[in-house]
């Protein structure tokens, strides 16, 4: 492939920025502009000397259907599509009189922001489906050994820069990157349009569909410094850094975890997160008794851990924070004193991070062989979802710390068991491969950091058997909520009622691996 | 929007399938068909009652550039874009003398297939670049208000059924139904083409592109019961149920690790995994010893759990696997006798796994606001990797227990601490808050099942602390193998070595959260 030079173009754009740039590089080259009405104005108002050609004059046919059809047609595509190398091609064109495009520029109309208008209605959304632009687009960029094509403002001054200096022609490798982006801007359209038609049927697609992405940035590395990693747009939160290093990959894993959580309730809230895992949580009336409380649930797990709080951060927590190394601390708001006083610490990363309205309702991971898709597991469970199973009932202020340690074990790896006192966590049990051996672990984690308190135990599945609720009685454990849906819950409920213990059903699972 | 009857169809497809249900409705109802060269001719051979108008026929325009050019024309698009209830539209394509288009039946150059080739050249993969046919869909399906669009053979009989009791008419439905499928497809196939450009960066994209996905089923549902599930295609491995009851969202999750962890060996490996999880990894020169070593190491957890082999399996480990209640068993392949035996439980699963000879690249994993792309950990650390950080060395069968266990590790959620002797795990410690407790948890769950042994540890993370050192004298560790890299690794090395027990550096981390 070689070097082509640039004779004559099409610009067909719905984004107008940067035209400028073209407008001048067109005028300086002699460029032949094919061009159709609002671009051509907005082109020849920029430099009234650039040579522009009208597109239906130039396919002696005129524009139809109030524009639905202006640029599909054969003189257009054949000079796009023809192959400059191809003697058999440069005949058949001359021969019909199409003189051959060497560049093409054309965005498209804006599907994607007028879907998300508020109010929106189907004509408006499908009469922004794209027809000619795409088409244009697609056929210069498989085309790319001969044409050039530009899909993106962004790109015209890189265009520009090259040509420039190189007498007016453009090299391969340009070229080619060009199509790929193109492309890259095709597929994204397309499958939000694909999406667009799916919305409403809680499906993610029919057969088959492809799922637009939009690149955030490259991270440093994936999951470990062998690995590389990529941040995406997925959800809709208004996500600001205000200071502190790069984040890593866990770091935003882990972050968006425990925000997640933080969010979960609506009295202050603080989570101290680690490796995917919560090793704190606790609410309070204010926000630095819930940070201290859930820092005292397992200060050794806490060092270095995310923290996250679903109120804005007052100095006062600064300061508690301040006390040991945090390698995040993540809230909706920061007053500009809690600031101060965390940016004293130059790798502290502080995030601004305010929920969306609407929560995402896809989640998605791969394995080496397939792609799970699922809604997202955005139940909360209530007072009224509860089915108290035992003669003995759970006194008021226990009901409270039961549901709270229940919404914790949603974000504690499967097999979780939560103890709770005072709406704080007071022994997590995690991810272990049998339900005992986490509430095992659970209990000796409170024991290490508690005495004498009698908490409450959330897990996240069934007990299989009643050896948990016979742990439970040995342990002052004063009452346990779980899902029930065991074969043994019947067991489960007899031995509940032998040791007193009150044992409360809410007929939801939260699993998550 | 109301019933439309159909007159007029353009019929241009790679696919041939199922033609024949058209062209026998086609003569039926006297429609008149716009057709291009191939598809003419085997409408043709089908039925040649139908009444067939070559497309440049109508257009009365020339195929040209070697058919590049043959379908983007006004009469066509004009045809499949005009708006039935737009007297204006009406007005303006009477004009240009083009009749109304009611159904568009194309499909696309396999793209898919032709990149997939072994060998083939750039060139043919751009060559099957289709522009003229996604032109067609995608004007059909915008406008599918007035047009029917037909994308997929399997979908003929469908829409023949409708209109033949319907007198030859369509619902507005079935139209926006086909609407969608006809988007899903163009999607997917734009997909392909953005992904096959960036197939050689190792980059997902510059900017924005779409990942193309094929659904394989719904799943009954979710990772919990309130969450709605779907399986897509990802890798290409081949996998097939031989056996057993409908395979949950979580099955998939746990069969996949299960699986690629056993396939890490060369030696015959068993894997038996739960939640995520292995509970018990053991290699033998034989399978039926593997699964039992692998058993023995926690027999509470692998109760109900997934059983994974390398290698084909036996009748002699079909019996022992009977003798517990195991959800999945999943291998490469199962000899006859072995089926009869496994299938005599009901329940229990079989799967048939034969692993793809690229390994799978990229590893994607949503969060509420986030997607996060990375390249997959294929890392396999090997005896070359591997620094000795101590005075006293590990002994050679000791290195071999070294890298099994650092190769579990990889599968362990963080913080892992894997303990094992004799190619066989004897202690795992499973995804803590901090690395400690999981080399406690190790510890106390070896020391339950195993008496006097010395068994060599693993950790998928470096030591922040020497304490962990400290623990394993007490405990009689024989040998430490660790990423490194902590800015304490010189007090962890100096405890090491004032305790004797050889330390093994790899330089390579295997979080996996």
């Amino acid at each position: 492939m070689t070097k082509i030079k640039i004779k004559r173009a099409i610009v067909s754009v719905y984004d107008k920025s940067y035209l400028n740039i073209l407008a001048d590089y067109f005028v300086e080259n002699n460029i032949e502009v094919l061009s159709t009405g609002g671009t051509s104005k907005f082109l020849k108002s920029l430099n009234n000397q650039i040579k522009i050609v009208d597109i239906s004059e130039f396919t002696k046919s005129d524009e139809i259907l109030d524009g639905r059809v202006k640029t599909l047609h054969p003189m257009i595509h054949s000079g796009i599509l023809a192959q400059k190398n191809n003697p058999s091609h440069l005949t058949q064109i001359k021969k019909i009189k199409v003189p051959p495009i060497d560049l093409v520029v054309v965005n498209l109309y804006p599907f994607e922001s007028v879907f998300q208008k508020k109010g929106v209605s189907e004509e408006e959304c499908i009469e922004n489906i794209d027809i000619g632009g795409p088409t244009m687009i697609r056929a210069a960029a498989k085309n790319f050994q001969n044409v050039t094509v530009l899909t993106d403002p962004k790109n015209y001054l890189e265009f520009v820069s090259e040509v420039m200096i190189n007498n007016n022609a453009i090299s391969s490798e340009s070229r080619k990157k060009f199509a790929k982006l193109a492309f890259e801007n095709t597929s994204y359209y397309e499958g939000l349009i694909s999406n667009w038609f799916n919305k409403n049927n809680g499906e993610v697609c029919e057969n088959k569909t492809s799922l637009p992405i939009e690149k955030i940035s490259k991270l440093r590395y994936g999951e470990n410094p062998h690995q590389k990693g990529t941040l995406f747009k997925f959800g809709k939160n208004k996500f600001t850094k205000l200071s502190g290093k790069d984040l890593s990959f866990n770091n935003i894993f882990d972050l968006e975890i425990a925000m997640e959580l933080a969010e979960q309730f609506s009295k202050p809230s603080c989570v101290i997160l680690k490796h995917g895992n919560p090793c704190g949580v606790a609410l309070d009336k204010n926000q630095d008794k819930a940070y201290l409380k859930a820092y005292k649930c397992d200060k050794v797990s806490a060092f270095g851990g995310v923290v996250a709080f679903n109120k804005g951060v007052t100095a006062k927590t600064a300061k508690e924070i301040n006390k040991i190394f945090t390698e995040i601390v993540i809230a909706p708001e920061f007053s500009s004193e809690s600031i101060k006083y965390l940016s004293l610490k130059k790798n502290l990363i502080l995030i601004r991070y305010r929920a969306a309205r609407k929560p995402t309702k896809l989640q998605i991971k791969s394995t080496r062989n397939f792609l799970l898709v699922q809604s997202k597991d955005n139940k909360i469970v209530q007072k009224k979802d509860l089915v108290i199973k035992t003669k003995k009932k759970p006194k008021y202020k226990m009901v409270d710390d039961l549901i709270f340690a229940f919404i914790v074990s949603k974000y504690v790896n499967s097999n979780a068991i939560v103890l709770a006192n005072d709406l704080s966590t007071v022994g997590i049990g995690v991810g272990q491969t049998n339900r005992l051996d986490s509430a095992i672990h659970a209990i000796s984690r409170m024991k290490k950091n508690f005495k004498k308190i009698k908490p409450v135990m959330a897990s996240d599945g069934f007990f299989p058997f009643a050896d948990i609720v016979v742990l439970c009685s040995k342990n002052n454990v004063s009452a346990i909520i779980q899902p029930g849906g065991s074969k043994n819950d019947g067991d489960v409920i007899d031995a509940a009622d032998k040791n007193e213990i009150p044992l409360v059903f809410t007929s939801v699972r939260h699993f998550k691996h």
